[in-house]
This record gives structure tokens, sequence and C-alpha cells, in this order.
């Protein structure tokens, strides 16, 4: 296999390219900057593309993301504090995110002539996110199929190309027992929303990855502002 | 209906656009630069909505063009002359663009709490675009319903979303007749691939708008540089 990582530079997508590059080979990374608060996230994307010495392509999607309005990731709205599994974490979800992510991933890994376009989706956003759940990813494979079929006949590009999204059916904690096994240097990952100069340890996607690697037994290495938050709102979602 | 029309600024677009204004509403219509050669379809598209009296949006996605490698279209390879039917016009697909378009508008849509996405796509694009068929139609369909569950539940958009392709299962012929039902000033719109002064007369859509017209009895207002050529290859793509 050789594929398109789209890869935000979170723990997620990072260990994802870790994972990829072990198993087959990389046709690149690809990131998006779509106005989100965070985007300091994309120089760690750019981290592991030298580590992994794969091309490493960012796509400005900024004009896009001012008109996908109503979420704190890219509008003048704060960030909420806690756990993913509350309610309040929907105003993280800016609409048809991953959707338009991944049909330009797929454009470009047809130029590329890869043989999949790897998603870092898991069972841990289904929650809140609806276009992280399997139903969507099975929708959108078949769309993408019927959307190159034929084109490799005449043209240089290929079009059979499978969504590879391995962590559909596992939690974060999985991610984190990876990131482990495939020597990932966490330290070099950027999950939080705020986009501050460390991680807040308050956000749902900071409560999230500080949660992972504790129930898979890990050390985390990541320096959080906020080191006990995590704990109050984890034992308070799992009453 | 309020719908976001996909305008291209061509004749198909444009008369879909008086259709729906006529039909319901408009919430605004979308463009895309993608670094086609003919870009300058986007002023039509832009005279459209002043003419319309609804928002004009143009999305940039020139870098994402750049990198989808292998189209007529947006790369250093001659546009093909002759009629749609034929083998050649294959190098004037540009990869996964109508997958890619299409999930922006729906993105937008949300935002601006339509009805719909309406499309342009037809009968006469099947031949060599793929991701101009009722199945992928219908599949992207399918997709965005997946993709956009639930999200109004609590955000400030819409996600009960319509694909609006009145056009899938008919001809441009009926899209020419369309165009004279609705008033559409055919002059203000442009489809010529190779974005000259004037309609060339010879590319695929050129001969394909020129056929129309014919067709449907009507009179093409079109200037064309080349005003034979046309006859010569659909009488012999009908043999």
């Amino acid at each position: 296999m050789k594929a398109l990582v789209v890869c935000s530079g979170g723990l997620d997508s990072v260990t994802l390219a870790y994972k990829v590059a072990k198993e087959g080979s990389l046709s690149s990374l690809l990131s998006f900057d779509y106005g989100q608060r965070h985007n300091k996230e994309i120089d760690f994307a750019a981290r592991c593309a030298k580590q992994l010495n794969t091309p490493h392509i960012v796509i400005d999607l900024s004009q896009v993301g001012s008109q996908l309005t109503g979420s704190a990731l890219t509008d003048d709205i704060d960030i909420p504090d806690g756990h993913y599994a509350e309610e309040s974490m929907k105003v993280t979800v800016v609409p048809n995110r991953n959707a338009i992510m991944m049909t330009i991933a797929f454009g470009l890994a047809t130029s590329q002539k890869a043989d999949a376009v790897a998603m870092a989706v898991h069972g841990g956003d289904h929650f809140i996110y609806p276009d992280c759940r399997p139903e969507f990813i099975e929708a959108f494979a078949t769309m993408q199929n019927f959307a190159l079929e034929g084109l490799n006949e005449t043209s240089n590009s290929n079009n059979n190309i499978e969504l590879y999204t391995p962590y559909l059916h596992k939690d974060k904690t999985e991610i984190a027992r990876d990131s482990a096994k495939y020597n990932v240097p966490v330290a070099d990952t950027w999950s939080c929303y705020k986009g501050q100069d460390q991680h807040c340890g308050r956000c749902g996607t900071c409560v999230e990855r500080r949660e992972a690697f504790h129930l898979a037994g890990l050390k985390d290495p990541t320096e959080y502002a906020d080191t006990e938050y995590w704990q109050t709102v984890v034992s308070g979602a799992h009453e």
C-alpha cells in the first residue's frame, strides 16, 4: 500500500502516518489550513513529514473556512473546557470539514498514483462529529468509487483508491498504544484546540489525549498548562 | 426551495440559476477558480449573480487544481477539438473536481441555511465524466446525509440539504430550451474551454453548445470564431 495520509499534526494522524510508513509506504502527508485557531498543528505535521521523509502538502482552505460559520474552531466562540462526550463540545464541529478534506485528498491521490487515502478517524469521535462515523466513511468510499471510475483508462493517474481508516472502530487508547508501538515522537504532535504555547489541558481534545495515555498505561510526555483538570472531568464523564 | 447554485458561468449552470430563481429562491451562486484556463467563465457567473440579485462567492482552488494533474483544462495540454462523445475528450476530465466542489457547496449551504445545493450536471456529460453520472450523484447525496446528520440540533445551520440536479436525466438540448423559457441572456454565458476572446467553435463544449441550440430549434446568439466546424463534427458523431 502506498498511501496519502491526511495529517493534522495531532496524535492520531501522526501515529497513523507512522503506521502506514511501517506497513507500506507514504505518497505524501496532506494538511489543511481552514482558519482553525490551532493552525500551529500544521507545523507538527511538517515535522512528521520530515521525520518520515515524505512530501508535505498544505492546502489553504482558510477562505472556505471563513464561510463555514458556527464552529468554535474557526469563529470567535470560546473553546469549551470539558470531556468530548459532553453536549457542549458540539460547537467544535466544522460543517462538512471531513468530506471537503477527503475529496481533495482523493483528487490528489489520483495524481500521486497512491493506492489509498488514510484518515485517522476513530471511535471516540463518533459522539459529536457525524462525519467521523462508520456510516459516513462507508458512504464516502462508495461515492469516491463512482467519482473516479474509469479515469485511469486514459489519464496518467490512479482511480482505484482505498479509504484506509484502521482506527474507525477503535478508540484513542489504542492509538496511544500504537504511538508507543511505532515509536512516534509524541511530544512532536499537537492536539490542543486553543493553539497557545502549551497544551491547555482543559479542552476536549487535551482531556481525551491525557485520558488515552492514562488508559493505555503509558506515560504522556505532553506538557499541559493545567495538569489536574482532566481527572476531574474524566471521573465525571464516567460516573 | 432556497438553493445555493454551483455556477460556472456556462450555459447549463446559468440556466439552472434562472430556473431556481423562478421556482424558489437563491441563497447564492458559488464559483470555483481551480486554475482552469477558461477562468474568464467566472466573470459570467458574476454577471448572472448580479442579474439575479444574489451574492456571488468565488472560492480559489487554484492551489488544489495545480495538484490535480493530467487534465487539459488545468495543465499545459492542448484542448482537443471535436465532439464530446469522442475518446479524445477524456483529457478534459479534472480528477474528482465535482466531488470537491460539491462538498464545499454543501458546507457553505449549511451556513447559509439553504435547503438545497443545485448542480447543472446533465445526461450529455455521462460519456466522459464519471462524476456527472446518476450513480455518482445518488451516492454523493447519501454521503452528505451522513456527513451532516444531527448538526442543526445545536448549531446555527441547516443540515437537511437536498442535492437538486434537474438536468441529470436530460440533455443539453433541453437546457437550451429552458434558457429560452427562463429568458436567460445566453450571450452573457461562457462555455468555451479555450478561454480566448471569442468562443472557439471547435472544442467539445463549443460543439455541444452549438448543437444543442440547433436541436432545440433555437437561434444561438453566441459568436463563434469558427462557425462551420460543429456541423462537420456533429454529422460524424451521429453517423
